[in-house]
């Protein structure tokens, strides 16, 4: 497709992600550090678009950005279309921003043809949502809903050290406000919150579809620092059966837990389980070692929360099972959990007609990563997710996104938008 | 046993590894990086006692140190008793410094009974065994016989990335000679090699015995930084069909050479296979990452080469196998590999009579850890080996020999060698 079949609104999303690639490169990739300079970056250009087109702008405690459209009529709740800015360390540009500037191309859509919605449109651009910067599901729109628990603002940024409270305070936002529950909007205020973003993995590849429609975000939980127990000892001098090796401890536990996946799969339930780190003790390399430690994340996934009990419980009885077997231990350390997020059938409905109405091919794809939509869905908000089709995954320098994907998410959102009202059904 | 029952040699070298410990202490443990201070502190200490008990010190072009005590006949090849003085960084005290210190007590005693040998006896205290500073197998012992490949003098120390040939140049020596293969002791002229060294497993511990003779020293190989490689991925959104993840891969790794030990000892093999080091890339460590590298250490022991041909072959059956089974590929990275020694058996028939003259419980163990003595045995010098026993391995703070089980060997050595011209039977 070429550049001139794009709507305006793509045209200028096409523009504005390449202008954000540039002010925040850092080869391979790009890095907008929560409450960093690259996310600080994103929120003033998306800001300054906004407001050329005439939107108002408004930032709450917690840093995260609304930029509202007013509508015929601003007492009706409003419908709100965000995601967030930051990206991972040496990330794509696509993740989160992606999403943000569908919105404002919306709204430069809706502007270009004169299009006056019956309620506010708020294209809302969230803070801090790539969990490899502070270990917490979304602070940023839990902030944004005045649902943060406090204590998360003493949770520490992986890079620097620091507090979130710190980070928020350095950026010129309001720690205590956000302690307090202060809610940067009233969720009795929002008709429907939709979020556009890529996808993850390969499905809307496979399927050669532009964009998907997310029936559900998965939930999950994570031990971020799990460790197998043994004993070190030198590898020529230490005979097998003197031998507390936790690689062989680790290696059954990966094998068991891949057994469980197996037997959840023959029963028809979906989950991911995955290893994210392995690490023995660099202190310890000596070539010659029986590795008396290896530590370990373990992320494990699903929409269905019985399923994540099920694996839970599997984990435990490996544990102990191959603790007895291998002479080891498992410290299981942190665990960290989120909730499976359901996405509105209602809105899901709607989605689909516009689809119908446009003929733009979107399947039905799951969510098995966490996203801001999750919050507000959590929070008994109406929801919906956009997928764009999206090559080489994401959280890395090869996401491959097509502007052209993305302004088909567009064409969709401004159908779903002028429809909304014109519709039967609530959301 | 008290002390009092110590021979005076075997005080003494209780007084030395004193000394050793206190000087080269970096808690916990003791570090004597070769051609590093703690290892010249010790060869000083050893050298400035031998000389006071009237033996000749002589240093070759590697830095090893030869302390000669005069026998009857200079003409007639020596016996020589060694090991070497340098430890893993906070190592312990015994692994090395033990051997050394039981040749000077044999020499004291020798001394302080007035006993002149048929032939010159040479305590021997090598440099640089521990393969942990470079990665070679026993330069010393090597460059001593004139047998140090000249490409080993490039291999880096881990620490300072300094070349061996620096570090020889900044001590004092001649890594030039070394290179030329200049010899610090012909073979020719060796009757025998005995080296004493603290048991590195729990073999001894287990029989209740203080020492032990050696049948052979296991060989093997090692990948110093294998990899399996799969494809980074995000954990929630990429589909298992879609996954290439290396923890997977290394894990079927992991339990493929187990099965095949499980089938060795099966077919009454010996052999020890260790994954010494596993690391996943931290810059990488997202906690929702499908890891798509994974790199590890392989150690492969044996002192049967057919059974270490049998697991390389198993390996690189495993490395295709479980490439196609999982989507992800091995590399094994460089390869290095030592030969299996074997162990004099006139030698070995020698320290059994000795010990069955003083009624020394002495069985026979194997050696799965590398030792000086198998440069020795394998230049063809009749070479032995005694363990002492020895609790919690070695390469570690807590080792834990006790002096009165190396007097034990000290007791063997000295009838070992004064038996050595008056009983019948070559070395």
């Amino acid at each position: 497709m070429s550049n001139a079949a794009l709507t305006e609104g793509g045209r200028l999303a096409g523009q504005l992600l390449e202008r954000l690639a540039q002010a925040t490169a850092d080869p391979p990739g790009v890095t907008r550090a929560a409450y960093g300079p690259g996310e600080r970056f994103a929120h003033d250009l998306i800001r300054d678009e906004a407001e050329q087109l005439g939107a108002t702008a408004r930032v709450d405690a917690a840093g995260n950005l609304y930029l509202t459209l007013k509508g015929r009529d601003s007492d009706l709740p409003a419908i709100l279309i965000g995601s967030h800015l930051d990206s991972v360390p040496h990330g794509g540009n696509f993740d989160g921003a992606a999403g943000v500037l569908a919105g404002l191309a919306v709204m430069a859509e809706l502007v270009g043809r004169g299009i006056q919605l019956p309620r506010d449109l708020i294209v809302l651009a969230t803070r801090a949502e790539e969990a490899v910067w502070f270990p917490l599901s979304y602070p940023g729109s839990q902030a944004a809903l005045g649902l943060l628990e406090p204590a998360a603002l003493e949770a520490r940024r992986s890079d620097s050290g620091r507090t979130l409270a710190d980070h928020m305070l350095v950026e010129g936002f309001d720690p205590d406000a956000v302690r307090r529950g202060v809610a940067g909007i009233d969720g009795e205020r929002i008709a429907a919150f939709v979020e556009v973003h890529i996808e993850q993995g390969p499905r809307l590849v496979a399927a050669g579809a532009p964009v998907g429609i997310v029936t559900g975000i998965a939930g999950g939980f994570r031990y971020v620092d799990a460790k197998c127990l043994g004993a070190y000892a030198h590898s020529g001098a230490e005979p097998r059966f003197a031998r507390h090796d936790s690689v062989l401890g680790f290696a059954d536990l990966v094998a068991g837990l891949e057994a469980e996946w197996d037997a959840l799969e023959r029963d028809g339930r979906e989950a991911t389980i995955t290893f994210g780190r392995v690490e023995s003790d660099p202190s310890q390399h000596g070539g010659s070692r029986v590795l008396g430690e290896l530590r370990f994340t373990l992320d494990v996934r699903s929409a269905e929360a019985p399923v994540l009990e099920r694996i839970e419980a599997r984990l435990h009885a490996l544990f102990s099972e191959l603790g007895r077997k291998r002479g080891v231990s498992f410290e299981p350390g942190p665990r960290f959990t989120w909730e499976p997020a359901t996405m509105s059938p209602a809105l899901i409905a709607r989605l689909d007609r516009a689809a119908g109405a446009l003929r733009i091919e979107a399947p039905h794809v799951p969510s098995g990563a966490g996203h801001d939509a999750a919050s507000f869905a959590g929070a008994g908000i109406a929801t919906a997710m956009i997928f764009v089709r999206n090559e080489n995954g994401s959280h890395n320098p090869h996401e491959a996104m097509e502007v052209a994907d993305l302004d088909q998410a567009i064409r969709l959102l401004l159908q779903f938008l002028t429809d909304f009202d014109n519709l039967p059904g609530q959301p």
